[in-house]
């Protein structure tokens, strides 16, 4: 079976450490050759995003909300996500990511903003429809020599919390029918 | 297959509407006979809440932190959830849910607090380390003539996106292989 | 004595009711005479909000940050402010905003997201330094028939805040000396 | 003139090092001789705090609410205020703490939940009615040698604030007249 996963890059500078961040979490997280990954990177569109009607901006919505997985990464901003990552999230409809799993990313200069992926980000993916397998995910960016551990125990935390999961999964009515 | 499943009642007064809430939401989301299931009413442990230590409290800390499921179910008070049922949870260590699949429920007078499961009960259960499988369930006490129908879609949206989260499981590192 | 006010609404669609609503809120809170008004539309902005630098944002983020009192408002996209309004205030540096007295408006088409000021809105008004004097303020877009009484209540309550804290204010310490 | 002002402490255990800073904090902030002074550790109230009617916890919920200011000060469990405090809090009716200016203080091991009393233990005082003269303070516990310092600065942004509230509330409608 292969999976379709999406990482979406919230900040305004493109190529950033936070879309390393989050392509290294899903390189950690989920089997080789069991996905097809796509990143979008939001800084490569502000041109457009409060364009309406927009082709380009409406593809890559669809594409983030058929996605299995979705990773959303972002720059820490004011204690939260960037205006870029919510500026299009705006563009969904209510529930326009309902069933996408999903992972709140936050990169930050330190660990005062370590509640915000939590109480910030999370939220605001779950009004969407998305499922968040989690604690949102904090980096500190100063920890980047550190990268492959620190996102390698997050990896393990989520594999072990879908697998705790899929086990509630199996006896749900309607589905282990 | 069979899971360990407990609710957990916040509510200052014993047999409340929001315990049946939570009873019902277990019902229609399991199969019937795939589960155990434990129900603790806080109402009944007020006097012991704050004693340290404890065994009774610790009795129930522990059947909570080994079950597969557990629905958290409180009155909406000041937009939030209870005292008490903070004061049964600040009793865990660090991570003392981790691994447990938790449901939100907050029952409330009105739509007003429709917000309070998703971003007040929800992050403080993913602090504990529990997972949330999607949004935080809101109960307008007046609609329990409606109980049945509102609480079988909430439980539907959970098992589909249980069902969604499983398939993911299934290509996590270390759990495919 | 004059102070100076401004309005910035986050709504990517220009003269909004949004922003009739906050102007309102101003016009029934101040006395007549006694401000000089300010209105940011950023839907005049879009073009310009991911432009780094800005001459021309920059001007306008340093009218806000001089002001006595500015009102925040946008309409509820996701169940908080919109990614516009986040994009703008993004620009601050840290304490940005420190001692203007801020006050969040959101709209919203029900009751189901009148949390969204008070607990998403108000504390990024306050990461940034700003001091908000009393809850948000939510307004359900289809009351405009109400406006004037809605809004009315809304002012007393806040002219009733600031009352009591400068009754606090005069009596700290290097203040009253 | 004199004010009166309300420290109530939230920590399960008496004499806490959270009382110390919520008492330095009013040391620092006032004006010697220019406030009467209550403190009320609710560690001393737990055998009552879930009685109810209670004369004892209405005297003291009395006390609080007709206080000009009062500081919430708590330890922080699971990010955010003990459910001790917010049981006490729940005793109130909506909107029980109708214009009293709250200071939220939260002590921590570590910087990991500084968001905590600006995103949690502010807006439960806001719902209740109080109002918050900018940030929630969070005190890393391990900074006790520098109390002092670390307290009078957050003194002096409270002071900063209140004065530059006060000059807006000199121009509101019914005050200035």
């Amino acid at each position: 079976m292969t999976i379709t996963v999406t990482v979406v890059v919230g900040n305004p500078k493109p190529q950033s450490r936070t879309r390393t961040v989050a392509e290294t979490l899903v390189a950690k997280l989920l089997e080789p050759g069991s996905y097809d990954l796509d990143v979008i990177d939001l800084a490569d569109h502000t041109a457009e995003i409060f364009a309406w009607p927009s082709e380009q901006m409406a593809a890559l919505n669809a594409r983030v909300a058929s996605s299995d997985l979705a990773v959303f990464a972002s720059p820490t901003y004011k204690a939260t996500y960037t205006g870029l990552l919510k500026a299009f999230l705006d563009r969904y409809p209510a529930n326009g990511l309902a069933g996408v799993t999903a992972i709140p990313v936050l990169t930050g200069a330190d660990l005062t903003h370590s509640m915000g992926p939590t109480v910030n980000l999370a939220p605001l993916l779950v009004e969407l429809g998305a499922i968040v397998p989690g604690r949102g995910f904090y980096f500190v960016a100063g920890q980047m020599d550190h990268l492959d551990e620190i996102v390698g125990a997050a990896a393990e935390e989520y594999a072990a919390n879908l697998a705790r999961l899929a086990s509630v999964a199996a006896v749900t009515q309607g589905v282990s029918a």
